[in-house]
């Protein structure tokens, strides 16, 4: 039998390779595979669902990641699908994988997470399912959540000329986890060392108990504003965006000197020797809303804070390009993290 | 910190410690964890959701277990569920975790599986999460379906005097899965042993490539039939009547000569040297509809083919017994696979 490496797909080209032939058949079924969220519509309010599967090892540490953080992380992300259709989060199943290493206790802080999580959403936990594992801790959770049939945001729906906004800073996470995979190698080396997180506050947090950004759905909706299309930032900000262009076929220009960065995340590039630019745009696990609203909107635009414009829509022909502070145009390209790649 | 083991919980008591304190604060939840599936009220239909989570070593073995026929019963075992509500299966969502041993073909094989269940019982695939796995293989599965609100059926209607029923036949699964690794450690001693199946195809069957009893929820709807209470069998008959029964408040009786156990199932206890009314009520993963029925509709059973009356649902202060072929009263207890005591 022929075997292909599952590197040489990619993820996205593994799910699209998969399911590329998966029709819709149930009338309740009104979007499938391909956004943040599956939409279903049994009357009245559309229906969302979205799902994430966290794999110790893989996505998490529990050398440096505390249990009740990882329950708040891992209801958050779901959320954040949610909004990113520009739905509300409402019920969330929860599977878990527990090995024997793992006491009541520990659980009982990964719930705690997920449940704090929850109670800020205002979200219920409605079921799951609770199974031994022989290997690494593993969480499936679902979310469900619903959304006015004419106030659905999907990713594909970006326009020529359309303003590009993003909520939020960029790359803060993923300095943070640098920062943390770096002092757990000191740590590994010698005992005597405490890590030194003092003034990186900010950074671990926006790695360790990310927010789902509710209030910008909020402010949009009190603002009357309906982005034309919309995507959390998991994979990374050029990853995401590519999503947005390719289902929308267009193109975009993004202005590196437009791209929000916190002071945490440009001192630590800098102690790094990592470029910023690259890492707010593939370093992911931002979970801030990027989203597109037409030029006309541009004065509405205004009442929203915390969202800043970093580029625009453009023709599908024009391509897909960052200009940098020097004026020059580099293609942007899915640099995010792959997991299908990184084993 | 105090450790407690989770084995002293148990998986069900794990899971009330866990989720005992849980409220549904939000409108659209109707119901939550404790039943089949979760129920949701988005006006009109009532809308279900049930979850559950395949890890490699604990609920499949590769060894002998092709992957389509695993994407297969993946799908089913969730179908199951949402029929065990009295409900219609309509979405699945599917969430992979990916070791490197794992090729596209392979991937490509599980999910054709997966599509073929879903063709037969009219379900969509609409959305998941890829990703990679440090080690096994892990399935996890939510869907989604749909109810009439008067027409759906919990765990806890049974009462005093209704009529309990079972569909199928009992204990094939587990004896298929004793069938599959005993061939494998004669496998695994000598690489010249073939496995021999021939006659036991049935046993195989419904431990590899099992199905959901559809045809079960529409003969009952089309003898204008709702249950009182119902489940769908995966943990075994006792464990589950003992769900049903303490959900409803109930005690029940159940008569061991009306076990309904195939030839093959019989032949092979035989052969194990096992007693075959344990197999009937331990194996599990029968994946048949358990439910009971006011007996008042004694007669309109009679109208639906492939159901068993297998004894009736008594006064709480009764208790739960097994009533043997000789007479004598035996208590019915949770002797069901539990995954987590197992490890």
């Amino acid at each position: 039998m022929k075997r292909t490496e599952i590197a040489t797909l990619g993820e996205f080209g593994l799910i699209d390779y998969l399911t590329g032939d998966v029709q819709l058949t149930q009338p309740t079924s009104i979007k499938g595979v391909g956004d943040d969220a599956a939409v279903l519509d049994y009357t009245g309010k559309k229906i969302l669902v979205t799902t994430d599967m966290l794999l110790e090892g893989i996505h998490f540490d529990l050398v440096y990641t505390p249990l009740k953080h990882l329950g708040y992380k891992a209801a958050v992300v779901n959320f954040s699908d949610i909004y990113a259709m520009n739905g509300t989060p409402q019920q969330i199943t929860v599977s878990l994988g527990i090995s024997k290493r793992f006491s009541v206790e520990d659980l009982e802080e990964f719930y705690k997470g997920l449940k704090q999580a929850c109670d800020i959403y205002g979200v219920d936990i409605v079921g799951g399912d609770t199974t031994s594992s022989l290997t690494g801790f593993t969480i499936s959770i679902t979310c469900i959540g619903s959304v006015d049939a004419d106030k659905i945001v999907y990713r594909n729906g970006a326009k020529d000329t359309d303003l590009l906004y993003v909520s939020g800073d960029l790359g803060a996470s993923y300095m943070g986890l640098q920062l943390l995979e770096r002092e757990k190698s000191v740590f590994n080396g010698s005992s005597d060392v405490q890590p030194d997180f003092s003034g990186k506050e900010y950074l671990l947090e926006r790695q360790l108990k990310p927010e789902a950004r509710r209030d910008i759905v909020v402010l949009l909706a009190e603002n009357g504003i309906i982005p034309t299309a919309m995507i959390d930032i998991s994979d990374g900000l050029s990853s995401d965006l590519l999503h947005i262009c390719k289902q929308s076929n267009t193109g975009c220009q993004l202005f590196e000197e437009r791209l929000p960065i916190d002071y945490q995340t440009a001192m630590m590039a800098e102690t790094f020797n990592m470029n910023v630019t690259t890492v707010a745009l593939n370093g992911g696990e931002d979970y801030e809303l990027l989203f597109t609203v037409p030029l006309t909107l541009h004065e509405n635009m205004k009442s929203v804070p915390g969202v800043h414009l970093i580029g625009h829509i453009s023709k599908p022909e024009q391509g897909c390009f960052l200009v940098t502070r020097d004026g020059q145009e580099m293609q942007l390209r899915a640099q995010g993290w792959n997991h299908l790649d990184e084993r």
